[in-house]
C-alpha cells in the first residue's frame, strides 16, 4: 500500500548532486497556498535554505517545500542564498505558484556550493513527476548516510471525520537536542488553524525530537515542517477535545521519527531511554537525561552492555544541579543497580549487562529531591559511528 | 638517571586491589609537615579521598599523600570515607606524623569499596619502602588504563639558588576541562608562602589543565597537589620576580603534564590544540575552544585527517555566542580553509588533510569580534576508544 494524505503530491528525483547518482531531489507540493507551521535550528550558522524559508514561513502559508540532500547549501554566503533563491523560484514556475510561497531544504556536505545549473534543469520534470502516491520516492531522495527512509503515519477520528498525519525525516550524524534535529517533514489533510498549529507544533517538537540525541552535534540546517491542506474539511481545529487528538496523533508522529532516527544513527546497535524521576522541576529533569545521554563514556558503555553506573553517575555529578548523592537510586533494564547512592550489591550488575544486551531498554534515576520527571532518547556509541564519521564527508 | 627533589621520598607497591597484580598503592611522603596546595574536581559527586583530603588541605600543611590505583573509593557511602580515614591512620602510623597530615587519592571503578584489609597489611612496607629516588615506582603505580607514566621536571635559578619541580600524573579517560582533570602530584624543593603557592596553583591550574580534555567527562576523583619542601632554603617566595620564575616553571611542568595526559588518551592517535582568536573575552575564547575539542564530529574527523570543516563551524554557531559568522576565519595545520565564513577554494582541503596526518597540529580560528585568545587541547576520538571504553572497567 502507498501512503498517501489528501492535499499533497510528492516527487524524488536524481539531479547529480550525489555522485552516487542516487535520488537527491524531493519535492511536496499542496494544491493550493495552505498553513504550514516549522521550527528550525538554533544554531548560529544556519543553511542558507534555513535563512529563506525562516523569513518565508513567517507569513503561514506556503505552497511547496523543495529539498536536496548531499550537499546543506551553509556557510556558502550570499552567492549559496542565491542558490537558494534560484531553485525555489524554478519550483514555483513548475506548480504555477508564488516564489514566496515555496520554502527549501538542504542538507549533506557544508561549505560547498550546490551543482546549481543541474538542479535547475531538473526542476521541471520534479513538478510534473509529484504525484498523490510519490511519498516513498520523497522520503528517498532526502536521506543522506541514513541506513533507510523514517516514516511515520497516524489517523485519528474528530467526530465523524477522519484526518490522517503522514510524515518522514532524515538524520543520522549531528543530531543533538536543539530545535528540530535534522529535516522532517509531515502533511495533514485536517484543517486548521494556522497560529494555533504553530503553538502546538513548537511545544510538541520540543519534547520529542528535542529529547532526542544521536552524537550531541546539532546541525546548521535542521528543519521541520507541518502542513495542512484542510481536505478532511473538518471544522478547523483550534483547540478543544478535536484539537487535543490531533496533538496527540503529532506527537506519535514526532515521537516515531525521532525515535527511527536515533535508532538509525551512524554506527548504533542500541536505542535507550534515559528517564530522571524526582528531579525540583521539569528543566533540571531534562538537563540531567539530555547529559547523560550525550556522554561519551555512558554511550561507549552502552554499546558494550557495559554496567559501568559510576560513570552516569559522574555526568550526574557534572551536570552542577544541587544534589543529594546519598538518595540517588538507579535502574537499567528495570535492574536496581544503585539504592542510596551506593551499589545495590548482589548480582545486580550482571542481571544489568543481561539487560543492556537487548537492542532497547530503559535507564532510570531517581534523584529524590522534587517530583519532575524529564526524558531524553539516545544511541550507544560505538567504534562503527567512530570508524564512519572520521572518513565521512555527507 | 633518577629523578629526585630534595625533602621527599617515594614508594609505589602492589597491593592486590588490581587482579592484575600490578603495583596499585603509592605513598608520596616529606620529612615534615610542609605547605601544600591543592586543587579537586568540581564534581558535585566526590570520591572518598576528594572529601577527606579537600578537608585536610585546608590547613595549608601536609606530610604524606597516599594514593591507590585500581578503585575510586567514589560512591561507596560513609564506609567508603572510613576506609580512607583508616588508610591514613596507617601511613600517619609509619611515618609517625599526625593522621590530619596525611592526604589520600584514589583513581579506578566507582561504587566498590577497597579491599582494605590487603592495603593496611601492606601500609607500613610502604613507608619503609619510600626512598628519595623512589618517584618512578610511584609514577607508575597511580596509573591505571593509562598507556605508561607521565613525567615532568623542571629546574628554574632563583639568584643563586636552584629550585627543582618533579610532577608526575594519571589519566586515560574521564578527562574534562573541569578542575584539576585526573590525579597529579609535584614536589618543588622551593621554599614558599603557603597562601601565595596556594593561589598560584588555582591561577595556573585553570590555563593548563583546565584547557585540556579526552572525553568531556570529569571524574569523581580530580585532584592535583602540590607539595614543597623548601630544601633548597630560598627566601621563601611570595611573589617579585623570583615568584614568577616558579610560576613559569610551574606552568612548564602542568603544561607538560596536562599534554602528556591527552596525547595519552584512550585510542588517542593525535593530539591537536585548539585556538580561539578575535573573540570578545578570554571566556568566550576557551569555551569555544573547549566546545570544539570536545565535539564527537569534530574528534572523530581528526581521527580520519578528515578536513570537514563544517563540522567546526556548526559547533561554533552551537555555542550560542553572539556570531558573526561572514567573518569567521579557519586554519587547520597552518592551512587557510575558510576565509570570511567560507571555503577558502583551491587546494585547501587536500593540503590541510596532509596537514592533519601528522601526529600534532593546531587548529586556529579567528572570530574577528575582539582581541581576546583562549586555547584547548585534545585528542582524537577513534575506533580503538570506543571498542576499549564500551568493555573497560577501570
Amino acid at each position: 500500500m502507498k501512503l498517501s494524505v489528501a492535499g499533497f503530491r510528492f516527487a524524488g528525483i536524481s539531479s547529480g548532486i550525489k555522485t552516487s547518482g542516487r535520488p537527491d531531489l524531493a519535492l511536496l507540493a499542496a494544491d493550493a497556498d495552505i498553513p504550514v507551521a516549522a521550527v528550525f535550528t538554533r544554531n548560529r550558522i544556519k543553511g542558507a535554505p534555513v535563512t529563506l524559508s525562516q523569513e518565508r514561513a513567517k507569513a503561514g502559508l506556503a505552497r511547496a517545500v523543495v529539498v536536496n540532500s548531499g550537499n546543506a547549501n551553509s556557510c556558502t554566503g550570499k552567492p549559496g542564498l542565491e542558490d537558494a533563491q534560484r531553485i525555489t523560484r524554478g519550483v514555483a514556475r513548475g506548480l504555477q505558484a508564488d516564489e514566496r510561497r515555496v520554502l527549501a531544504a538542504s542538507t549533506g556536505i557544508i561549505g560547498v556550493r550546490l551543482p546549481l545549473d543541474n538542479i535547475l534543469e531538473r526542476v521541471d520534470e520534479l513538478c510534473t513527476e509529484a504525484r498523490p502516491d510519490g511519498f516513498s520516492d520523497f522520503a528517498t531522495a532526502i536521506l543522506t548516510s541514513d541506513r533507510g527512509p523514517k516514516v511515520a503515519y497516524a489517523e485519528v477520528g474528530l467526530g465523524r471525520t477522519r484526518i490522517r498525519l503522514l510524515g518522514c525525516a532524515k538524520g543520522a550524524a549531528m543530531v543533538a537536542p536543539n530545535m528540530a534535529t535534522t529535516l522532517a517533514f509531515i502533511g495533514t489533510d485536517a484543517a486548521v488553524d494556522g497560529r494555533w498549529m504553530r503553538g502546538v507544533l513548537r511545544e510538541e517538537v520540543e519534547l520529542t525530537f528535542n529529547d532526542a540525541s544521536v552524537d550531541g552535534d546539532t546541525s546548521t540546517n535542521d528543519s521541520l515542517f507541518l502542513f495542512a491542506s484542510g481536505r478532511a474539511a473538518n471544522k478547523p481545529l483550534d483547540g478543544g477535545p478535536h484539537g487535543r487528538a490531533f496533538r496527540s496523533a503529532l506527537r506519535d508522529v514526532l515521537d516515531d521519527l525521532a525515535s527511527q532516527i536515533v535508532t538509525n544513527g551512524i554506527g548504533a546497535t542500541r536505542t535507550v531511554t534515559i528517564e530522571v524521576a524526582g528531579a525540583t522541576d521539569v528543566k533540571t529533569a531534562r538537563l540531567v537525561a539530555r547529559r547523560i545521554g550525550s556522554s561519551v563514556m555512558v554511550k561507549t558503555a552502552l554499546a558494550g552492555a557495559n554496567p559501568d553506573w559510576g560513570r552516569i553517575l559522574s555526568v550526574v555529578g557534572n551536570t552542577g544541579i544541587d544534589l543529594d548523592a546519598d538518595r540517588i537510586d538507579l535502574h537499567i533494564g528495570g535492574v536496581h543497580l544503585v539504592k542510596g547512592g551506593v551499589s545495590a550489591g548482589g548480582d545486580s550488575e550482571a542481571r544489568a549487562a543481561a539487560a543492556m544486551a537487548k537492542e532497547t531498554f530503559t535507564i532510570r534515576l531517581h534523584l529524590h529531591a522534587g517530583h519532575a520527571e524529564g526524558r531524553h532518547l539516545t544511541c550507544d556509541l560505538t567504534s562503527e559511528y567512530a570508524t564512519i564519521t572520521a572518513e565521512q564527508r555527507p
